[in-house]
């Protein structure tokens, strides 16, 4: 039986498994079936990236007298998806069919409005995985490892194709999570499609800036503009498809930019101490205290409190390495870390997340053996 | 003479220096030249305040009696830093005075314009440092290790007060940068005060989101809004402090936001096909990325590309403190790591930055050695 080496669980999937579109997801995909064993016919209308898919073993084209696939996985990007669907529903009418498109009220109701009988074998679904890279070439076998798999059944769907949909994700190492489409939609606009526009309008401001103002640049615009990297074309795809979730949320904070602009013109007019300038301003500054304060923590769980213990590594080689080598003698476990970097100086800050209790152990030890931790 | 424990090179700050004002800033620096041998004079107009920095070791409260500060570093709220450097100027006749505020045309400008002679013993200056949690008891002698320190001298500062700056940022071991007044305000406008906003405006999204939506959070998000967590009244004085340049560039994100709505309401109307609609969008998204490749690597240079390695660590005691132990034993330097966490699962995905020429032994050697490296 297949087995998945992360966790040495037996895999479920049985397979053949035909993964349509070999882009980044795609070919992840195939990458991640081949690995535990599940035999994987790979589709793609570009015959490069097909080719590119097979080379770096993300399984074999499909070819006429392949055996029938149980289950078909649609990877194209989202504004295709729909068509895909149907044809694979049609083509293949033994096997269940999922898509994996990032916006799923529009694929679902293309399918469900055209598939007839054969919408019970399709499950939309969407695996929360992604980089800053695009196509066969950024492929991952652990790119769905510990991620968010959302499942999301429609109200035909029969309970064996969502379960092989749940089965798929879990054997890749997911976590399986089920919500309704337009649910799914509305979500992800606020923690994906709205973050990653507010990325790349405050990375796009710098695009004209001085050099001197982006030698000013720190951690704070490092982390919020990280993601602007992103591609346009694959992202101008995804904002359209779930263009009114998306405006919802923009609008949303469109009024917060009013807001704000109002209250710095009035303090640029009449000068900071201006009646009415402050007030707005802290309140846009709370609120999002507020929804900060909502993301969860680590494996999914209620946000939670760790100790830090910070250290002033010099940075040079072996010394990160040798830092974490001694932490590991202490046995402390670390549960999160932040590095941070230093502007012209060859030093940088390690702010490592224990458990509360081990703050003091660690600290001590460190010190002991010669580290600069900084007092908290 | 006083030394640097950080660096072990001599500090030529001699003292007593006094500061006025025992928040974040003021502590930090107290702790700092405290920690060199500098005898540091603390003001603060809470009594509260001023014991907690004396207590936490930043210094001794200012008495009458004391000797003459050789330097006042003015560490107030930037709407009062105006007029407590000119009070700094008249109560300290034989000092150089500076102030540590976010914002510097402002302060300049009150200065400037009511100092006479005494300007040219002011020189304004604004240490990169901040953090999420604010007062003297988040200080931090270490706080200002290896930022840029922007040093803002005026038409008619004298050169040894420049220089009297310039060394006391060299000394707690900061990175002296010169900009003129203005300059620096339109910088901090573009890399960290509209990062601000935005961060807080996206996060302030997430307060009425269902619990479902922010199970699907995952390090995009957790990135643009950890900012977001920041104080609202220390802000709002920021922002308004520097509202002319924070407003041209919050309007220009704000047109942004306008081009964006514009097209995602044609999507939404007529279909994600819709004419005009993914143009406007990929347009937005690819200034972004242009933007955010300009922002400087680590050291302040240039952006320099690293090779990364990812391992798949179990999220267990011990073991991502014996992976960089080992990863010290191969003998190869950590340039920068990113932690990835898991939702609902106990694995992580640990991305380490090294030198290109160091990825193929580092992830040979690594998974020689049992590591689980995920193929790039």
């Amino acid at each position: 039986m297949p087995q998945n080496p992360a966790s040495a669980v037996p895999v479920a999937t049985t397979g053949p498994v035909r993964v349509v579109g070999t882009g980044l997801l795609g070919a992840s995909l195939g990458l991640a079936l081949t690995a535990v064993g599940v035999p994987v016919q790979l589709e793609d209308a570009s015959p490069g990236s097909l080719a590119l898919a097979r080379d770096i073993g993300a399984g074999r084209p499909a070819a006429p007298g392949d055996p029938e696939p149980t289950l078909v996985v649609v990877a194209t990007p989202p504004d295709v998806a729909g068509p895909v669907v149907l044809a694979a529903l049609r083509a293949h009418p033994g096997a269940v069919v999922t898509d994996v498109a990032s916006v799923k009220a529009r694929v679902a109701e293309h399918v469900e409005s055209r598939g007839g009988d054969d919408v019970a074998r399709y499950v939309g679904s969407h695996p929360m995985a992604g980089r800053e890279r695009s196509g066969a070439a950024a492929a991952d076998a652990d790119l769905f490892a510990g991620r968010p798999w959302v499942i999301v059944p429609g109200p035909r769907s029969r309970p064996d194709a969502v379960l092989a949909v749940r089965t798929l994700a879990v054997d890749v190492g997911a976590a399986p999570v089920t919500l309704g489409a337009q649910e799914h939609d509305d979500a992800v606009a606020l923690v994906s499609h709205l973050p990653q526009l507010a990325a790349s309008m405050v990375a796009a401001r710098l695009s004209e800036a001085p050099e001197a103002a982006l030698g000013l640049a720190g951690q704070g615009l490092r982390d919020v503009t990280r993601i602007a990297a992103s591609d346009p074309q694959l992202w101008a795809t995804i904002l359209t498809g779930n263009a009114g979730p998306v405006a919802r949320a923009l609008r949303a904070l469109g009024e917060d930019v009013a807001t704000a602009l109002a209250a710095l013109d009035r303090a640029a007019a009449d000068g900071p101490g201006a009646e009415g300038s402050t007030g707005p301003l802290a309140r846009v500054i709370a609120a999002g205290n507020t929804g900060v304060a909502r993301i969860p923590g680590k494996h999914g769980g209620a946000p939670r409190r760790y100790g830090e213990v910070t250290i002033l590594v010099p940075d040079e080689p072996g010394e990160l390495g040798r830092l974490f080598g001694e932490v590991g003698e202490v046995g402390v476990n670390i549960e999160d870390l932040h590095l941070e970097h230093s502007a012209g100086q060859r030093v940088g800050l390690a702010t490592l997340s224990v458990l509360p209790a081990a703050v003091a152990v660690l600290e001590t030890e460190l010190g002991r053996r010669g580290w600069h931790v900084v007092a908290g």
